[in-house]
């Protein structure tokens, strides 16, 4: 698949290109990477790409132009072009499955003050990553590249991403890696046993209680899941 | 303040630290951001910070001792010791207001299949950013540190933070720059009227008016608060 990213920040995304599994899923030709500068499309010769907000107000609103015209150059018929906002659709797992199934994503990152409303409808979907404010959308478009990336076949071995957090609609049971005794604080007896299924049962009764203990919501859905199967 | 962030893999954070905003703080001493490599505290020859599951299971677990060693040397009395887990509690805009005004804060950064579970009473939280699961907790430390970091006295303008989405509990009003007409999509009329008090008057129900379409669940929490009021 291929990931386009629009930004005025491109450099920002230098080290996370370098990441272990992201390199790997390039250098494999898993996944193409595609950093585009949104200045480079900004029209007059100041390439101006931002402007003071109409009606008044502090900061800067980036302009219409660059980013239509950024977008027409690098979007094809079958792009899913996504704005990353805090008006977004809240992303999760689910999302992340969908998506790395595209062909081809644009992800558009904001930053100043906000970008021009009329941009919008030049997109597909808007995401927010959560209920929280960021300088811009480069971390954001961080997020959810690394959350498509590590789904894609290839990148990780086959059977890491099954037993992980929300992918089964349960938190993750506990880990434990030796020594089986830190400083007085044993592993479970259990898990040194060697009883293959009475770990794993022990491990989904962690799951569930984990998930009910800490995020109910997520148990309801799992139980409303289960009783539609 | 400071923030330390405790990872595996330190150069991830290299251009985040060049970002303008994250420079800025830095730059003027109202944040320091230290990066530690865990690595340097793990023992043995052979510096082994992950290893094999107990009870089974495909990938590696982060070993308690590193982290707990480098714990040790960098936290205080007054840290605030957080685990970036999918575990933990959803981040939000009213947590980043809390941790802003930390005086110290430690972000531990996941990776591999997991962290051995005895790691988690050295802290004093866990946080998720979202339902999603990333190949590390590194760009996660990203979006606490950017989220923080911008509410610090100092890095941004005072009145740049105040209209933002989820800061007034309602997602921010649409916003317009230069040309009044793009592509024949025009502006808002009122916007140009230069009458600031019905300007501000339409910015308000335009948020309403999003926030109730595409955020009904914040909508319901900002009305509950205003009745508290």
């Amino acid at each position: 698949m291929k990931i386009t990213v629009l930004t005025v920040f491109p450099d920002s995304f230098n080290s996370f290109l370098q990441m272990p599994v992201i390199k790997r899923a390039i250098d494999r030709k898993i996944c193409e990477i595609e950093i585009v500068d949104i200045k480079h499309y900004a029209d007059g010769c100041f390439r101006k790409i931002d402007d003071s907000p109409f009606g008044g107000g502090v900061g800067m609103i980036l302009r219409c132009q660059p980013i239509v015209d950024a977008l027409h150059e690098k979007a094809f018929t079958n792009s899913l072009k996504i704005m990353l906002s805090p008006k977004g659709k809240q992303y999760d797992q689910m999302q992340a499955r969908e998506l790395s199934t595209a062909e081809h994503i644009v992800l558009l990152c904001g930053h100043y003050e906000g970008i021009d409303a009329r941009v919008e409808k030049y997109f597909d979907r808007q995401i927010s990553i959560g209920d929280y404010i960021l300088t811009g959308g480069e971390i954001a478009a961080e997020v959810i590249i690394d959350s498509i990336v590590r789904l894609l076949k290839g990148v990780l071995r086959d059977s890491v991403t099954v037993d992980e957090s929300y992918e089964n609609g349960l938190l993750e049971y506990p880990q434990y890696t030796r020594p089986a005794d830190f400083n007085g604080d044993r592993v479970p007896d259990i898990l040194l046993s060697g009883n293959h299924k009475r770990i794993e049962d022990w491990r989904y009764e962690k799951s569930v209680e984990l998930t009910k203990q800490l995020r109910p919501d997520l148990f309801e859905r799992y139980v409303a899941a289960k009783e539609n199967k």
